[in-house]
């Protein structure tokens, strides 16, 4: 690297670290309209929002970072592929040709017809008024369709879509993967349909607010999460967020009808916090300050909150301490029916409460449904019925109303329709891909989990995984950390195993 | 107006807009670091703020706004003086001119000056060294000779920068009016010195915080703070902050060894807080959404705080209400002993915590040792020495350090020296004289308070005050509404009547 490549690329560095603290500080104002904002807040709060992100849009957009990287490209072409400069190089090429791509005017257009399309949800939603979102709808499928075909080349018209979320996953990688998923699925929830359930009525006693959000913490913090880099506060819908290398917070909404509920999502949100906080010092503010995929970045939440968070071994240990701080709501539940009850397979209609079983066929409904509408065989008006349909055939239950059946989940109305739902069944089966790998290589792992430790299964997937941030894609870390590309088993034999257990064979 | 000029006038408009959500989020960072962040986030939270301070000075300083001002100039001539579109283009060309005059390099050089004193005073300050922080104010001072000099054609050097807080006032409007000032208190506080003190030690008794901030909330809910268009929360220093038009926060501290200091500063931020939400909602986002002065803006605060927080009538409503919330503490204390103790007057060493008679003489000092350092006449060496000499005249205290001296208030460590602190004593003065005017207009004012009720007072300044937002100077608003231009003998009679009937005359 000669002297005037080293001031370009420190100029290219100095350029995204202000989209990095664009995007922070836009991360802020997000948070606190989700935390504390007052009421009357909210209409300058989009606008100091939408300014915010004009503003990084600009810089990430801005012609001079093409000429940059023109002008690196024989650096680039020098250094060995898989060195970080070169990866740091690619992503940063990557990102300058998504955000190009689109051209300026359809960005904004997109941006004021998605946030139109949510306000005209959040209303329609609770009047299970499906009929009023509907023309909002038909915009956004033509509007997606667009977008898709700015990114020409691609097998599928899904596939830039996802490549977005997921990078270099197609639907031609989904689809017999999610078949698979589908019929082995759909065969284990009939079988344990059959099979005696547990009492599980006592997670609806009552259990106060501050002593779930204590307990919440407390576990948050021996999975290793770092207070001083971080906090948790209360908000409508829980999510992480992350304002700088060193802030990355998490929030969680606790029912104090529901013992579940936050305790969970607090585990959920600690492992996308673990992530990005295990993210290398040396990518600070850079554009590998971040994970490698949506469906990676799902992996981490779902490994801390169901291979962990859920296994009998962590509650052999935690259940007692659960029990002193709900000493009456929990005197007549022994930790055989609590384990149980908090595993317990029921096919239901909202995703977002669906069992680790039942999980993935909610996500393959919607990925289904995404590719029929994309590919144009179906309308818009036919998806109601279409979903009750699917529902139906997959889960066995119809949803009465569109409330808690189409219009339930945010994203079709606040993004585009597709590449938007198969991260969450990605990251179910990387869960337990990478958590087979750490297993193979520290056998101790689960033995510590019984204990209350966890910085075994910390420090492996520190080094293994969070270290790397955006450094490889998905598949790269797959075959670097299990030595395979993404593959169904180790998910599939988590589940048998697991459930088999509790339910008795699922072979029928 | 013709249309080419409404283009104009509205592109200006909406550049300004633009300033003012940026200023607003940068509010929001520096809220966020004094209340929630963790630890860890400083160093790119300072990144952040930076940022987002350089993005909104380009754009007051954008030659733009310099062509669409001038362009506008004969439509400005053409207007009446004293309508709100003169007022709106007056502030904007005064914001733009005064951005402007100071070169880039200069405003770099002196924010990034600031910023390194701050960091070092912040560790001194503890340490008691003075010596550490010396070579910084020298700079500083240095510096702030050469801010003031971008400014020509002022009498006096510190003029500009007081110009810069308190627009049209002048070290010759201040001199003799501070001469009268600390000539009258100082004899007062020799008269009270002599007298009976009640015993306030009631006053450190444990009072536990959450209803602490209980009561404090009430209080404000009462004066009219619309909590759906703020919240209060904790912070190690309280402060009144906007960022937007509908969302203006406080922040409190509360000690539970020390009744007065969360409920005080609770009803002081208040005040700051119902001036800038009474601001007309037509100055929504534009130049005039904002305070006539430094000055103006103190004096609601104190006007809130003293004039009705700290009165007998208040209390005589109040305290038993007080009472109730902390039956145990206050079960020995009688209304008359309450309203002697949080009015008790003592030379003390910390301006912060000083009384209604003494603390302009804290105010006094610190200005009178700015104009000798700006004039030459003292050198920052002997800073602290003259600090102690001025103490022990005009208070009789003497500073056993510097901490608790020369070094106890953060503002010459964070700005220029001069023009920083005379906005209190404006402040106090101010509130007094349009405290009289309110009582003039609506004599029922204080038998309302007497009832716990604020909305005659409010509805009052919210008319003649705070709806004209910056449309007025602060001479103009003392001239529209009390008839008289800044006065000290609302203020002087003000004290002189209610210390009097607490000590006894005070006229020796």
């Amino acid at each position: 690297m000669d002297a005037a490549q080293q001031t370009q690329w420190n100029e290219l560095k100095a350029r995204w670290r202000e989209i990095y603290d664009l995007t922070g500080a836009a991360a802020l104002l997000h948070w606190d309209q989700a935390t504390y904002m007052p009421p009357a807040g909210g209409a300058a709060r989009a606008r100091q929002s939408a300014l915010l992100e004009r503003l990084a849009h600009e810089r990430r957009t801005d012609p001079a970072i093409g000429r940059l990287l023109d002008g690196l490209e024989p650096w680039f072409a020098s250094l060995p592929p898989d060195s970080v400069e070169a990866a740091h190089y690619r992503k940063m090429r990557k990102v300058y040709e998504r955000a190009t791509r689109i051209p300026a005017a359809f960005a904004a257009q997109f941006t004021e017809h998605v946030a139109n399309t949510y306000m005209v949800w959040a209303e329609a939603r609770p009047a299970n008024d499906f009929k009023r979102v509907q023309p909002c709808l038909e915009q956004t499928l033509i509007l997606s369709r667009q977008m898709a075909e700015f990114f020409p080349g691609y097998a599928h018209i899904a596939d830039p879509l996802i490549d977005m979320a997921d990078e270099g996953i197609t639907v031609a990688t989904l689809r017999p993967l999610f078949e698979t998923l589908r019929r082995t699925l759909t065969s284990w929830v009939a079988v344990i349909a059959e099979r005696p359930q547990v009492d599980a009525a006592f997670l609806r006693r009552h259990y106060p607010k501050p002593q779930q959000l204590a307990f919440g913490e407390r576990i948050a913090a021996a999975f290793g999460y770092d207070f001083r880099r971080g906090r948790q506060d209360e908000t409508h819908h829980p999510f992480m967020t992350k304002f700088s290398h060193d802030d990355v917070r998490i929030t969680t909404r606790v029912d104090e009808h529901d013992l579940a509920n936050a305790l969970f999502s607090t585990m959920h949100e600690t492992g996308h916090a673990l992530y990005e906080l295990g993210i290398d010092d040396a990518y600070d503010a850079t554009v590998l300050d971040a994970g490698a995929s949506l469906g990676v970045h799902e992996s981490q939440s779902r490994l801390w909150e169901n291979l962990v968070g859920r296994s009998r071994r962590f509650w052999e240990h935690y259940y007692p301490a659960l029990r002193a701080t709900f000493p009456e709501q929990l005197a007549d539940v022994d930790l055989e029916t609590f384990y149980r009850a908090i595993n317990c397979v029921t096919p239901s209609l909202i995703r977002t409460e669906a069992d680790e079983v039942t999980y993935n066929l909610h996500v393959i409904i919607r990925f289904d449904l995404e590719l029929e509408l994309l590919e144009g065989r179906l309308s818009i008006a036919e998806l109601p019925e279409a979903w009750r349909a699917h529902y139906e055939e997959s889960l066995g239950v119809r949803p009465p109303d569109d409330r808690d059946g189409v219009m339930q989940d945010v994203h079709w109305f606040a993004g585009p329709l597709g590449g938007g739902f198969q991260s969450y069944a990605l990251g179910n089966i990387m869960a337990a891909q990478f958590y087979a790998a750490a297993l193979d290589a520290h056998p101790q792992i689960e033995a510590e989990i019984g204990q209350g430790c966890f910085t075994t299964l910390h420090a492996w997937l520190r080094e293994n995984l969070y270290r790397h941030g955006a450094r490889y894609t998905a598949d790269e870390l797959l075959r670097r950390v299990t030595g395979r590309p993404l593959t169904l088993e180790p998910y599939l034999s988590y589940l048998r195993t697991k459930y088999g257990e509790i339910y008795g064979s699922l072979e029928g």
